[in-house]
């Protein structure tokens, strides 16, 4: 078993950008020749999240309606009232949807459905570069 | 360190069905002789989640009707109107709870608390036949 | 790549007591000389939860309102109907919130953000000990 630590940068909007993550998994996977093991997944800092869903724009909206019923904008936050961030939300969906994911690779590939993708979330209050740590762990054929 | 992956495949009713997935896990620790690592579940598909919970009817019942609340049937999903799959509030439900759980294994032993169990969560809208990725990491002892 | 399984040991308050795991995942990490890998966490017991937050009181506080609207004390639980306990509250917020949390270690260093902290949730009904299992795996320099 073997270890190799990539990181996947992109760009995103906040207020629950979700976007689907799942071409630059498979490209890293393909491109290292992970065979047999797994891809852990993290996001840094505390306004993002990770998780899978059927990436299609209607349950990506459902998704973000029930995230805003988790912790809805408005309604005053701690954090806010401390720090002036107004990203309160953002914090509190974070913590509940979680930075880590990690996905089974069997014979090269992830073993996810067929209409299932890996998501980033972004919860925060304005556009910014994320960095997600995708760590391939097992057996390679290079 | 060492991998091997296997599959759980059990029926599913649908509509909140949780199912006790941890003797089928704790079997293959023992068929496999995995001594020092961990146990990687997720289940494929973009309906079902994965988490643990004191496995007896009235919690069983306590986190149905909280998931309920989560993302409850009936309020309406643009998943179904865009699809007509009428399994919007399942998507939401899985992408909220997430497919992935991990659990360390000492000395031939999940480290389950005592009154800790295993869970499938099925979310779909319908009976389904459901496979689980079983991926034992670590040291074997045969 | 090698693994190594701790515990981490602490005094918890529950009802939504949220501590700062960090220094003692740190402390670990360089104890034993992890390099590249990551430290799997997970709460045995089923009234327990992992995740990551800004931990400031603020933060720490707005995710504990959160908490309590998703399984709030005093709506009536079947786990108590059935068994007395008390703290049925405590054991959807468990399921929901999940025992398990991995983050990955690069050049020796948790992959967090700066302002990103690891930490336990104790949704019991009492005071407890909590014990964590802390497993390192990768490659260590000593």
């Amino acid at each position: 078993m073997d270890i190799r630590t990539h990181t996947i940068t992109l760009e995103t909007e906040g207020f629950n950008d979700i976007q689907d993550l799942t071409p630059q998994v498979a490209a890293l996977i393909g491109g290292e020749g992970l065979v047999d093991g797994s891809v852990l997944l993290f996001v840094p800092g505390a306004t993002g999240g990770l998780t899978t869903i059927e990436f299609e724009s209607g349950a990506v909206s459902d998704l973000k309606q029930a995230i805003e019923r988790l912790a809805p904008q408005g309604i005053g936050y701690a954090h806010d009232a401390r720090w002036g961030d107004g990203n309160g939300f953002a914090h509190v969906r974070a913590a509940l949807l979680q930075p880590d994911l990690e996905v089974p690779v069997a014979a090269g590939r992830l073993t996810l459905g067929t209409w299932q993708q890996i998501v980033l979330l972004d919860f925060d209050n304005h556009p910014r570069q994320r960095s997600i740590v995708c760590q391939l762990r097992g057996t390679f054929d290079v």
